[in-house]
């Protein structure tokens, strides 16, 4: 895959990381040559200093060859416009953070796949999780979540089957993970201490949910 | 639930904004004076400028009858000792942000619950997104991955029964949405096109899973 | 007719100034406070300090009752975002300058109308002055070009008529200028010293009519 | 043409990039060593950082042989003192912009030929825009404007001859763009939707003027 | 007296000082708020922040009504435009510092007094000094110089009189200083050790002279 | 001469140019870097980007052996404290600028030549200036001041001799320039239109004197 | 006691805290005024912001009645022009740091008590100590060195009297720490696990006895 | 010895000078690039400009085989990562300096050896110093401090021997300075004018001691 990365802030450079360490043709265009500079010494890509919206640096980039472009700035506005003017060059796959959710609107109108707001993402999680200090929501989806916990031991659900612990409509266990191995928890599965279990439940069961759960296994 | 949060970047920020929502009582800590006074326009909870590590500023936060304490900084040495000195205060829930994944064994010599470098875990996404413009990363545990898709009208899977499309061993439909309703999908369901569907799958069968779901769905 | 200019560089501030002083209702955004904070002591409107494409600011702006935005920026992307947010709320009239000539085309499909680089306007302009220097570019158009002549003393065009000195094809007398009155060139006029004259021409016949003025006049 | 460029901002920029791909001899001066380093890199050209009013500067940049000094900067005092010195070593075209209209007569008596204040020139014309949004001014004369409109379809001028429209006194049609071909109107000429029609009127006929087209043509 | 002062750096800071101490009206401009806010600290005068060249600013200065503007700044552009403005508005005494000395002749067309660059005029002094550290220059005119030498105790010229020591000729004894009091040199004035003389030697006898005086005195 | 100089603002950089082109060994110090790189294009001397306190940086400039230092910078402390080292080192001569007055003591204790505030000599230099447009002070000594005076056409003392009008006490014609030479004035030679007159005045007699000689010569 | 205080960096804000909390009158001095205004909230004292070698700056802090003035900037240059001001006003006690060791002549002469870089002083300790770890160096005197063990459990000497473990020359047991208290070493005193000594021992003597005491309590 | 030192203040840069000059192998750690620059300009060790809380950097510096790591940043939260992620490389010594007293704990607990607020120790001694001019406090122990005065000629202590002088209980002579020459005072020795005495001193004994002395030597 050909890729263009557009800002090299954190989340930038992690997806440069991850792409050029999958073999993948990465190029990266930020506004800061020390950037650019930097992870020069560190990837083995292509690093452009200058503005995404610029068409000449986008074609310096390689657009007109280019899979897909990721836009990860912090700027919606510089975002949506590389997003655009790559279309325009035919590229076939654009993602693009976006930062203030009023916004999607207008990328979804260009046909860009959009990511929100990952502070949000991530402060959402880390709320949960000091509200429940055992349970950790891993992600959110429209209508559900989905959660983990750490079974302690003495609990009450230890030894139980996954039938025999699932009176709360709504939910549902997904995956156990046990000294490394990963289990797909059929009804027959028995929960052990130590064992993390990855949760589902619909949004309007979630209060509910959490609270068996934790009721269970902490 | 009364809470301290360490840092007012993004994530900072929106955490600051979504606990106040929630009707806790949120105290904020950032070195930047303008940062405080901003955030103080905008949520109701108390702002202090100062560094999280002199006990006099954790003090006048309120450590002493704090119940959670989240550090949300980019630098991870303040994170580490932030929590510690929470810790002497017997607050009960240590949160932090590890920006670098070799220190988080230091958080949890500590006693803090972490969230690996957010930044990366958006980038993995991205990049499983831009390889995939169809599916989407929900979500990654060690050992499994949650993905996303919606149904291509027209494709192969539309009005076949969940048991129908279930071939591949260690994967799991975890849920439908389906006009902004959600359907913990049972065998009988069927699929239907722009419905969007939450997989999981075990790491060792991501590569078949997603071909898979993509070839029925896509 | 209420205004919201995007953007107080020269142009925007010149703009906040003509507008408010034709009486009507002014708001102007920048993100720079000290800017914002110094066109109020200038002029009789209200300005917002923020970014432009940011919803809530646009709302502050009273941007769903404006009957006209008009951005100002250097920054394309920006300009663009603002436009495209305010044509949501129904903004009935989209200006914009557009700083790098190829993202003519989006602002097209938002429906703004665009005044292209400034700066390379008035560049082409002194070009054209420090070449020939008695004559001056008023104007450019798609294929032809608006200039300006002072007749000297004693050259060859004196005292001939309009008629007399039209030989040159797709070539336009348009305005006389004599003691700062202006005249309408029907063909029984004649010239005089000190007369400046606009003349039109087609983008074809530049340099010939250009030249032919030139000998005439000067 | 021997062409000296004082300053390197926007406009300063452009008329280097215009002059240099014309084929003349430039030499710019900008008191900022980044800036004339980039542009070397853009243009083939002679750039030298240093001050204007400096004689030294002045003769590095070889104003003895030049033909022409345009000094393009925001400080109108550094324009007229490079100017006045550029003089005394016999350029013979002498062009600056002046941002304070009050300066004007200074740069006459040295004798420059002067363009005043750019920002206003676009403000004045977008603020035109912004009331008329189908009608644009495309020059100011002393004494007269330069504009254009759009045929809408369906207007009530369509298919009319030039003739037949020009009822308005002191108003003149300069041009027709049709299909981007240039028609100078002749009377027998027909009007047709999508045209797009520039229109000289003088200073007193302006609003009369505009009327008139609008009711024709919108 | 009603004086402009352009510019509050050391020397414009001085000037107001001694002027206001001296009773008059005092007006000082500089584009520094923070200077301007300084000396209203110290003096009783009034200070304008903003640019010399604008006639507003001239205007609030009062300038229509000022008897002499002194521009001390170290740009000599905005020196000459504001006293050239300043010239318009009829003020009968302008001063200038001329920082360079080739912009003498532009100020003196303009017709204002000038004080060529201070900094040279301190430098040649302290190396008049560090050549004879006996012997101090006090002032230089065309053609000629003024030095100061103090007698020292033992010194062949003590108990002189003023003919038996003035045998080289282009060479002027002006006065001696002697216990705070101040004597013109009559012809039978006698010398005293710890007498500080002032002399006044033709250029072409400089050398001559402060030798012949060292000898006698030091 | 063997001279290190310390500083290189104005006052430094003039003196510099003129001990190196009078071709001594000249050493300058300062701690900005680009200054002394800016300094070595222009002149053929040696300079150290250093704190002249350093005694490393003094030993580096050849303190040893040299005749001469010289402190020109704006901070008093360290021009005290740099002759001071520099006396240890036995070098013969040692001039400084003193900034404050009240510093002028302490250098005087430690045995260094001052020249204090040269913008305060400027400063009142112009104010007489301003006053007495026609007239321009020279130099000031305790007790006296020594004046300038251009001699208009049709002046009232033209074609007198000098003793004719030598009328007022406590003043002294030093000198007259004319046509580009200098003249000592005895008592037959005549003053004529265009002379520059230079007259030196105790300071009791300043007013009479300078009414005089302007009431005579202008 | 009245007590100035140069400099508000770390060593001056201490001294600013320990002399007001012990009741004196303090006054500090510090070019910044941030510092300054921090400090006010923090202590019962007055802090003027201006240089410490301006004498209105001094009045101001009243250094006429001042008991002490002790200077703790990083320029020394300042730090001796302070004293050597306040000496004038007869002030009895000046104490200053000296950032390089080869001013400290200069200090003396002025009469200031000083204290040596204090870095330095510092790094030898945390130098020593690096080195031998049980071993920490506490004060360096010329000559002679102070230092402190702590006896380990199990070592040699423990039990043993101070008579004893004195064989080394020039070596001296100035304290013992046990239990919090303090003890003066006399000849029958034993040493026990825990213990810290203090102990004196000459420059010549210093390898010796280091290795000495490791080798009894370590 | 094998060295790491985190941080190039003064403190910093100071260590590395004592430990590179005593012949140990020396790796700085610093933030700022120009410091580490500097700093090889200097000395001969290593220099790497990076964050010692960064695995790479400190792997980079060579912690897997250094014998100590001293941290000496003005940062606490820093100097702990950094000196537990040293723990975790077997790092045998780890020394750090803490800004804050009350982080102390902290350090402990990791196993470092800490050397407290060094700013707040050389402000008590000058705080010592300004209150009793003539003696000076050397080092402060728990329980104790360490004083030196220099004996008056003339005063009541002078040729009376150690034992005649040691009235004051908790008071102990630990050395003589005389010219030069270190003396451990036994008690036949005799004091001198101009010797420099060091004396220990318990905490609750040290009004009355340094009294004692004062009335003594001074």
């Amino acid at each position: 895959m050909y890729l263009i990365i557009v800002g090299l802030g954190g989340i930038g450079r992690s997806l440069a990381g991850i792409a050029s360490e999958n073999g993948h043709s990465v190029v990266v265009i930020d506004r800061d040559e020390e950037r650019c500079a930097e992870i020069l010494t560190q990837y083995d890509l292509l690093a452009i200093a200058g503005n995404a919206t610029d068409k000449a640096v986008l074609e310096d980039a390689g657009v007109d060859r280019a899979d897909a472009l990721v836009a990860t700035t912090s700027d919606d506005a510089l975002n949506l416009m590389a997003c655009w003017l790559a279309k325009r060059y035919n590229v076939r796959t654009l993602v693009s953070i976006v930062n203030q959710k009023e916004h999607s609107e207008l990328f979804k109108e260009v046909g860009v796949r959009i990511s929100e707001n990952p502070d949000e993402i991530v402060a959402r999680s880390l709320y949960v999780w000091s509200e429940n200090p055992d349970t950790q929501l891993l992600a959110s989806i429209e209508g559900g979540s989905i959660f983990e916990i750490k079974v302690s031991d003495g609990a009450q659900g230890v030894s139980k089957t996954v039938r025999e612990v699932s009176d709360v409509k709504d939910m549902l266990y997904i995956a156990i993970r046990r000294n490394g191995k990963l289990i797909i928890p059929s009804g027959n599965v028995t929960f052990q201490p130590d064992d993390v279990i990855t949760v589902f439940t619909k949004k309007e069961a979630e209060g509910r949910s959490v609270e068996y759960i934790d009721s269970l296994f902490h």
